[in-house]
C-alpha cells in the first residue's frame, strides 16, 4: 500500500534521543542519556490526596469539557505568578494559553507563525524537541552560537543590522538543554532591546528555571519587553506525565494560538489542570516542593561533575551548571562523540552526542550528560564505564 | 505591535459554536446548541476509586513521561477491542497511536498527509471540528452530500471515475454530528471497495458508536478494508475532560503520525491513559457503563423528537436518530435559520444553524439540536420557546 504523505514529513527526523532511549531500556545500562526528571521529585502522596479531594468537590465538572485557553483556576494562578515575575499585570483572559506541555506551545506557535522558508533564529546547540516541532513547518533556521552566558546576542545584533528579519528568536535562558548555560542579565536586556528595536518576537522557553541550585535567579526576558512569548510547564517542578504547560504572550499572538489549540485538541485535560492548579495554589506548597527537590538535582550534579573531573582531568572540559538537569562537556581529543557512544554502550553507559543538538548534525566533540535519573551511588560506576569507553576508542 | 502570521491562520475560522456557547452561559438560557455529553453519564465514583488505586499501585510511574504512541496498558485494551470489531488481529505495536481526543487525531493526520491545495473529501453537512483541524493545512475540500444513510457513496464513485484523487475521505459513520445519520451497511462495503480500487485512505471517525439506543450495530468500515484510519475516544463513553482518544491505522501512516505526535506534545497524559485503561479493562465494567448511560440519551432524544413533532407538525422535518447526541431538523418554511437563532436567543433557547456545518456557510433551512445536556423536564419548555421564536420570525 502507498499513501501520499505531505512534504512536511521531510522535517520529521527521527529523534536520536528516542532511538537511544530504546538502548537504555537494557537492564544493565546506566543511562546519562535521558531527559526525564527524577521520579523521587514527584509529590505522589500530595497528588493522590488532591485527586481524591477534586473528585469529591467538583464531581462531574472535573472531567467535563472545558475552555480552550485553560481552566480559570490554573490561569488565575499563572497570572498571579507571572505578574510578580514580569513586574506588570498579566491578565487571566487573553494573555495565557494552557498547553499539553511546553512542547505543544512550540507546535502551536510554529503553526500560526511559520510559512515555508520563513527564518527562525535558534541557538546552537539547540533543544531538539523545539527543532522537531518547528521544522515541520518548513522554516529556514538561522543558527546563532551560544557560550557559557547563553546565546551570543552580539552576533544576532550583527545579523539583524545586516537585514535578517526572523519570524521569531527561540531561546532557553535558564540551564539550557543541552548546554546547561544560563543567559546573563546583560544579554537578556540586550535581547529585549533588539526585540523592541526590530519588532521581533522572542520565544523564551523556561522549563528548568525553578530547579536552580546555585547562584541568584535572573529576571525573565519577558520582564524587559512585551514582545515575548514565555513558556513553562509543571513537568519538572511537579510531574511531566500530566502534560500540562502554559504560555504567556501578546494577546494578538495568543488569540491565534488559542484558535489553533481548539483545532488541535479542543483543550488540555480539565482534570489534570484542576488537580495541579489546586495543588500549587495551596499556601506554601510550591516553595516546600522546590526546597525538597532542588537538593536532589544539586547532589547528583555535583557527584557527576566531581567524578568526571577526577577521572578525565585535561581530557574533558565543562562548566558546572547552576541548575537544571544537564551537564554539557567537550572532549578535545575526540572529534566525533558518536563513535564514543558506540563504545560507551558496549561498556554499559549511555549519553547523547553533541551533534544530536545541532541543525546540521555534523559530528563534534561534545556530549550531553543527564544526571537527573541516575542513582547517586551509580554515578562513579557510570563514569568508570565511560573511562573504559574512551580508552577503547583511543586503542 | 505587529507580527507576521502564517497564511495558515486564514484557515482558523472562529467557531460559530464557540461563539454561541458564550451566549448559552446566560443563566436562563436553555441550550440545545452545545455538543457536551451529559455529566450524568460520567462515572465519577469509579474514576475516584481507580485514581486512588493507581497512585497506590504505580507510584511515580503514573506521572512520569511515557511512550509517544501510548501506555502499553491502553494500547493492549484497544488492540483487543478492535481485533474483535475489525475481525482481524490489531497489533499492540505499530498500528495504534493514542491522542488527545479524536480532535488531535485529525490534526496529526492532516499534518502528515495534506499539502496546500491537496483534495480532501468530506460529507456535507460536516463535523465542524474536523473541518477546522484540516483547514489549517490548506486543502481544497471536495464536498459529497449525505442523506439519511450517510455519505452518498455513489456520488463519490462518480467523481473518482472522473479522475478525483483525494488525500483522504473523511466520514463519521455512526450518528453523525450534526446530521444524526448512520451510514448503511451497503455503503460501508461500497466505500471500502472504492478505497481498495483507487488506493484511497478513509478516515473513519467514530466517537458516538457506543451510544446506540435503537437498531442493530453495524460493522465498521475498517472491517472491510485495511485502508482505513479508525478514530475513537473515551469522551462520550466515559468522560471528555481527560482528552484521551486513539486511532488505529496502516503502520506506514501510524509511523508518521507517531513522529508528528512526538513533535506536537511528546505523548498523551500517562496518568489519564492509565486511569482509563485500568477502568475499562475491569471485567464487565464497560458493558455496565453502556447499559447505564445509553438510556439517558434515548429518553432525552425521544422527548425532544416528540415535542418537536407535536409542536411543529408539518413545519419541521427530521429523522429520529438511532444514537448519539444530535437531532438534525429542517424547517422548510425558513430559508435562513441564522435569523431564527437570533429570535430563539431572545426567547431563551439556543441551537446551531445548519450552515455552521458547511464549508461554504451559505444560509440554509437546517438546525442541529443537541439533547444531551438538557434536563428531561426542560425539553417541553425549550420547544415552547422555539415555537415563539418561529412565530416571531414569521410575524
Amino acid at each position: 500500500m502507498t499513501y501520499g504523505f505531505s512534504q512536511r514529513t521531510a522535517g520529521l527526523r527521527s529523534s536520536a534521543i528516542r532511538d537511544l532511549l530504546k538502548l537504555t531500556e537494557l537492564s544493565d545500562m546506566i543511562s546519562l542519556a535521558g531527559g526525564l526528571p527524577t521520579p523521587d521529585s514527584f509529590p505522589v502522596d500530595d497528588l493522590r490526596r488532591e485527586a481524591d479531594r477534586l473528585f469529591g468537590e467538583y464531581g462531574p465538572r472535573a472531567v467535563q469539557y472545558s475552555a480552550t485557553d485553560g481552566v480559570p483556576e490554573l490561569r488565575s494562578w499563572i497570572a498571579a505568578e507571572y505578574s510578580t515575575a514580569f513586574g506588570r499585570e498579566v491578565a487571566v483572559e487573553g494573555e495565557i494559553v494552557v498547553t499539553h506541555g511546553s512542547q505543544q506551545a512550540l507546535d502551536l506557535l510554529a503553526k500560526v507563525l511559520v510559512d515555508p522558508g520563513d527564518v527562525v533564529v535558534s541557538e546552537s546547540p539547540a533543544y531538539l524537541g523545539a527543532v522537531q516541532a518547528i521544522e515541520l513547518f518548513q522554516p529556514r533556521f538561522e543558527v546563532i552560537d551560544g557560550d557559557e552566558h547563553g546565546m551570543r546576542v552580539d552576533l544576532l545584533a550583527d545579523r539583524l543590522a545586516a537585514g535578517l528579519r526572523p519570524k521569531f528568536v527561540y531561546v532557553v535562558p535558564n540551564f539550557h538543554n543541552p548546554s546547561g548555560a544560563t543567559m546573563s542579565l546583560e544579554r537578556r536586556r540586550q535581547l529585549a532591546e533588539l526585540a523592541d528595536r526590530y519588532d521581533l518576537l522572542i520565544i523564551e522557553d523556561d522549563p528548568y528555571g525553578a530547579i536552580r541550585f546555585a547562584g541568584a535567579a535572573l529576571p525573565p526576558i519577558a520582564s524587559f519587553t512585551n514582545r515575548v512569548v514565555h513558556l513553562s510547564t509543571f513537568s519538572k517542578i511537579v510531574a511531566p506525565g500530566f502534560r500540562v504547560g502554559w504560555m504567556i504572550g501578546p494577546p494578538e499572538v495568543m488569540g491565534w494560538v488559542a484558535r489553533a489549540k481548539q483545532a488541535a485538541d479542543l483543550h488540555t485535560s480539565s482534570f489534570s489542570q484542576l488537580l495541579l492548579a489546586n495543588l500549587v495554589a495551596r499556601p506554601g506548597w510550591l516553595d516546600a516542593q522546590r526546597a525538597r527537590i532542588v537538593p536532589l538535582y544539586r547532589e547528583r550534579c555535583t557527584a557527576l561533575a566531581d567524578a568526571l573531573e577526577e577521572t578525565f582531568g585535561d581530557e574533558i572540559s565543562f562548566l558546572r551548571p547552576n541548575g537544571g538537569m544537564f551537564l554539557w562537556a567537550t572532549f578535545p581529543g575526540i572529534p566525533d562523540t558518536t563513535l564514543l557512544l558506540a563504545k560507551a554502550v558496549e561498556q554499559g553507559v549511555a549519553f547523547v552526542p553533541g551533534n544530536a543538538f545541532t541543525i546540521d548534525q555534523h559530528p563534534d566533540s561534545n556530549a550531553r550528560f543527564s544526571y537527573s535519573t541516575v542513582a547517586i551511588d551509580q554515578i562513579d560506576e557510570a563514569v568508570a564505564r565511560l573511562r573504559r569507553a574512551v580508552d577503547e576508542l583511543h586503542a
